[in-house]
């Protein structure tokens, strides 16, 4: 890194570790090793750490830490919602919901599912990048195992009707996850709320690390391990627990409870201003995703002229900001999000996302601001 | 943990972090925290230490940077190599080959084949634990795909003939597996010398920490990923990279490169004494797995007339060890390795895995041997 990094708008890729969170994992990394499996004191202490860590989880979802399984990452959580499911209910039930947004992390099991015969319904977004909870009734089947609906966007950052949707899956028993990698410590995330029967979590979205993520099942429901050996984690999730970063999700999630709903409002002033500062440097800048119904740290913006990559490389110095989902920084092709909104070309080779976080100041939107529209400017020929 | 925790002779459960794994892992805790897939600064950097660290990994093991793919843990590692090759190869081979001692990491993938139709064959073993490479050849057929035989046993620490059982399953193009998250770090691991495909390393086994694991997958082998995603990893294993782990694996693989084969005769020298004091003390005391073929740092004994859960019970101020599998610690029931040994029910009962690793002292010897025999006096009345 250069040694004066520019200034970080790319939350939504991947937080910071909270120094909290790094201070409860430290003597995890040091004196406090033992393998929770184990039965001696080194093991008890650590067994009861990952306890812990479950009941701060849970608590921060609405839910008990029995229905709390860790995963290595989000997207191994997601693998076990859609294809854990699958392998409990398959024999009577194979066809599966999902959305046109979804993150990989769904959107490919879903498609490995449909490569095994099940039968797979995408259901379309409006301009917003907003799903109809109506679109999803109609999609529903007899044999209807499963509706996977994010419940806020990456890219865009639309909050999805998720409770409108579970009501109205388990008014025909229907099964309901949702992919709350994005969402939780930003809004509230209650999975009775919700509704729903299973939930993601990404600890490195809300200031834990990567390399631990969660999945909530609801006590009760249909499902089976994708990996296979020991029985850790309610033998849902086998493989010695990740213990450190476990308690650093602990740790994050007490976090996010106490800071909520404070947390959104402060990361909504932020994300607005810097909103306000494009749009009176740059006629024309338009808004991607929904006006209201979005995270309040999410900026997704079409800067007019421009590719949003040639952009972003012009105000390289000042800003570390993507033109959409980490994971496909390195293609240029329009985002599949945009897309499914039927944003039209020229609009979506402008998108920029730029999302703040807990460590974002005043002083940074203000500097992120100005050379942004200084490099839209040279780039424009304005 | 009580104040003055007991003498860890449970390396083979879980090892400390090394500090200077620890120390390595620090800033990637603290402001280095970019997502590896964003193509900014932060990102970059958290890309190079990521490459970085795959190379060391490399170099520990013999292989180039890019045959390794970093997985949450051994088990994921394992159930990669078994589901992933069976997903490559299952149109036209569906025979798999694992011996009888293998950990639940790979038997219950092995299992979950067999449940969907492939054919299993599980190669017994000897007195002390081997697998003869003429029982594994005998195993083989045209259909097979896959051998996979542990590099050492969890239990025992009985090294295998992988070599042997490579070159034979080799000479009829069937594929080799070997999980080595025991082994690594205390004898060499070089995959040509091995002559595997595939190879599994547990960070937590070698002063790494927990939650990271790798898998070798020699160049041009067949393989395809079991959890679905975005393309991390060489499109293996999907996820944002666990980038403080990862660095964490990488300075414990330069670690282990650097201090061997130093440190295989450190922990021989350390565990043979343990093993002369005990023996000394406690009359009948009879050693379990290969006498010479066995890793260095692994003493599992049976104590005559007590039962190891009831001796460890007695010693538990003293010493944290454990009587199997740290994954089966709850259980009183014989260990399906020395089961699989055709080891007799009393001496079964008896059995004791003591492991010392790197931050083992002569003191703790002492004392730990004192401690076990005055514990097995007290309950055998001697």
């Amino acid at each position: 890194m250069s040694a004066t990094p520019p200034i970080y708008l790319d939350y939504n890729a991947t937080t910071p570790v909270a120094p909290e969170v790094a201070d409860a994992m430290l003597p995890f990394l040091r004196e406090q090793f033992g393998n929770p499996s184990s039965s001696h004191p080194h093991g008890r202490a650590a067994a009861r750490a990952v306890a812990e860590a479950r009941d701060e989880v849970a608590a921060l979802i609405g839910a008990r830490g029995g229905e709390i399984v860790f995963t290595g990452c989000a997207t191994e959580a997601n693998n076990l919602a859609l294809l854990g499911v699958a392998q409990a209910l398959g024999d009577t039930r194979r066809h599966l919901v999902v959305s046109a947004v979804e993150h990989p992390a769904v959107m490919a099991p879903a498609r490995r599912l449909e490569a095994q015969g099940w039968r797979l319904t995408v259901v379309p977004v409006d301009g917003h990048g907003r799903v109809s909870p109506d679109d999803v009734v109609r999609a529903l089947r007899p044999d209807t195992a499963l509706v996977s609906v994010m419940h806020a966007n990456n890219e865009v950052g639309t909050i999805q009707p998720v409770a409108e949707i579970a009501a109205l899956a388990h008014d025909r028993g229907i099964l309901v996850h949702t992919d709350a990698a994005q969402s939780a410590g930003k809004v509230e995330v209650d999975v009775d709320r919700l509704g729903v029967d299973l939930l993601t979590l990404a600890g490195h979205k809300f200031y834990a690390t990567k390399g631990v993520g969660a999945l909530y099942v609801r006590a009760g429901t249909p499902i089976r391990s994708v990996l296979f050996g020991a029985d850790q984690e309610h033998g849902l999730r086998p493989g010695t627990e990740n213990v450190p970063a476990i308690v650093g999700l602990g740790a994050a999630a007490r976090l996010a409870r106490e800071r909520l709903p404070e947390a959104g409002q402060g990361l909504r002033r932020l994300r607005d201003r810097l909103h306000q500062a494009l749009a009176q440097g740059v006629p024309g800048l338009a808004l991607n995703g929904h006006p209201e119904a979005r995270l309040p740290n999410t900026l997704h913006v079409s800067f007019p002229g421009v590719s949003g990559r040639a952009l972003l490389d012009a105000a390289a110095e000042v800003v570390a900001a993507s033109v959409g989902s980490a994971c496909h920084s390195e293609h240029d092709a329009v985002s599949g999000v945009l897309a499914a909104m039927s944003v039209d070309a020229g609009r979506a080779r402008g998108a920029v996302r730029l999302s703040v976080g807990m460590m974002t100041t005043d002083d940074e939107i203000e500097r992120a601001a100005a050379g942004l529209v200084s490099a839209w400017r040279r780039l424009a020929g304005r």
